[in-house]
């Protein structure tokens, strides 16, 4: 089916996530919660749509530009979770301006606080705000039920109207550290607590918040119960990755992103195989390795099944060259100079950002390309 | 100088390019060989004119896509110097004609040597070849002097006129795994001899092979001699990063690019700085911390001057966040939220790979942008 084509490519499954995306709605439907994707991973107004079953709903972004390519297609209620710094705020009015689009930032910061508050109104902006909970990860936002927090909401309330404090998020990324769906389930909890009884304290001193958001996929998907949460971020879920199959997360054939490869050298020292596919093509991440070893920079299937050759993995990796270690050189027969195998990545986040668009699969034939949004 | 800028971004000091440019212009003077610089790197018409200091001369590509963007503006002499596999000939033999480029590419296998020769005869068209032959990395190309090298110029000769054997290349990557300039030296003589010895048994079988291609920054600039060489490949030595910096092979003010980021976010964790520049803006490539493990994602610098914040680096990376451990909150204050800092990124060929476009400095001054390819 991929004869002749050019590759490296990115070949996406839309079964799959058609299939990914029903089931992580039937999911946030038995939680209560609204589901409001994060499209970091797909950067890709077509798989938006299939996560929100044909609408244009609630969206998660890590960058201005894929708020800005969104807003410009027509998505309206647009959560940026990185935090925003004063530079970039003009860009933002402009997007919500030109394109009706309504923006939400996160703050954890009461300087910045006041510094956005400031910024917004030499602009003449509203923007809504969420102030950050820290439930653990330590990556960013405030301790839960804080001094601090309240700091932060009462700054923002000073800058009304041009800031309006709409709620809390966290976000429990340590949760991709644990293979174990109980430990996953407890940072659930812990996650859920560090945003609702936040929300609670706020709506104690007369801030209404009406957004409680937390998420991850693991959390998402293993949470006990959600109770006091109004939304769900997630984004992974959409592809999945051996990073998350590692984890024992999804299965194997949830997997719906894939590079297509040729091979384009036999090396007899090793014996190796040498695909088109190296560092720019696949990324340099090794996440999924802490809990599979042998998953390398990605595992080496078939290009019409997307089977894996058992455990053929891409172990090194230069700038355009990844190298496969072979049993023997009976795959030099099975697996010509010039053949093509598709490669399950370890990130797909990081993987797919190498791609300006997607090769589509329906019912396992190609139908057509997708773009995909990059850069800042 | 950096206020006000959307961020992150990629910026290059085009003084330090040309003068890390000019050194190695010398150094192949001296050397008496060609320089065919690898465009690979900077992906950059105006960087490739920098370095044949102002010509459009030969140069070294690593995908079709770079070959493409730059015969279209004007380059007629290109090496590709990944393994070409057959489904590729048709958008090669496109970029010949239509822009007037003679391509030449690699091959190291005799099968894919008669399969590239048949797919030429049915395109009508003709490619030059280089022979790759194996100078200890093992990553491609034959056994230097074999009865393989041997087999396969046969081969491409029986493929005439539409494939020309014009000689030989070969590449000492493993010289990136050395800091200490006696290795890279010997593997320098390995890498010539390797090169010369079999050209020279291809010319005793009748293949005149013009060319004897040989190449890395380090093997470059630390060969005794080059005797019977007639080019050196190398691409990182315009830009420099810490990788090389690590092995002692560069100062640290020849480093021309970096990566300006925002301080977003103050974690008293740690405590640390969160920047808004992560796996994404950085990539997740560590190879300089084998020799500098402080290097971590890239080290973090003022962002006027370049001068590093002592061993401040960017230690944890998130797809758009990155972390830097601080040793005290003080920093709080001398890097507040919203200030700017540049990033000395780990490896400089992929780090840019995320980019479309530098932001260049001429005199320490932002004068303009200059594009960049990329994709396949």
């Amino acid at each position: 089916m991929f004869e002749g084509l050019n590759t490296p490519r990115l070949v996406l499954d839309a079964d799959r996530v058609e299939r990914n995306a029903a089931r992580m709605r039937v999911r946030c439907g038995e939680l209560g919660v609204t589901l409001r994707p994060h499209v970091k991973t797909a950067k890709s107004t077509d798989v938006a749509r299939i996560a929100a079953d044909g609408e244009q709903g609630p969206i998660t972004v890590s960058t201005l530009a894929e708020a800005e390519h969104f807003a410009a297609a027509g998505w309206r209620d647009i959560l940026y979770t990185t935090a925003i710094a004063p530079a970039k705020l003009a860009r933002a009015d402009r997007i919500q301006r030109e394109h009706g689009a309504r923006l939400l930032f996160v703050l954890d910061d009461r300087e910045a606080a006041a510094m956005i508050g400031k910024e917004a109104a030499a602009l003449g902006a509203c923007f809504g705000i969420l102030i950050e909970v820290d439930c653990g990860e330590h990556r960013s936002g405030v301790e839960p039920e804080s001094e601090e927090l309240l700091a932060i909401a009462d700054t923002i309330g000073a800058c009304a109207p041009h800031l309006e404090l709409m709620g809390v998020m966290s976000h429990a990324g340590h949760s991709y550290a644990f293979d174990d769906r109980a430990a996953i389930a407890a940072l659930a909890e812990v996650e859920r607590h560090a945003a609702v009884a936040s929300a609670e304290l706020l709506r104690s001193r007369g801030y209404p918040c009406p957004i409680v958001s937390v998420g991850s996929t693991p959390t998402a998907l293993f949470a006990d119960h959600l109770s006091g949460v109004t939304e769900v971020r997630a984004g992974i879920y959409l592809f999945w990755d051996l990073a998350q199959l590692s984890r024992g997360i999804c299965a194997q054939d949830d997997l719906a992103v894939s590079v297509l490869a040729t091979v384009i050298g036999h090396q007899r020292h090793g014996p190796s195989l040498i695909l088109d596919a190296g560092a720019l093509a696949l990324s340099k991440d090794v996440g999924a390795n802490r809990f599979m070893p042998e998953a390398g920079y990605g595992l080496v299937c078939d290009a019409d099944t997307l089977a894996p050759y058992g455990t053929l993995a891409v172990t090194v990796v230069h700038q355009e060259h990844g190298n496969v270690p072979v049993p023997d050189e009976s795959w030099f027969a099975r697996l010509p100079i010039g053949s093509v195998v598709r490669i399950l990545p370890n990130h797909a986040c990081l993987t797919c950002a190498a791609y300006v668009s997607y090769d589509v699969l329906r019912a396992g034939e190609a139908v057509g390309q997708w773009p995909r949004t990059g850069g800042w």
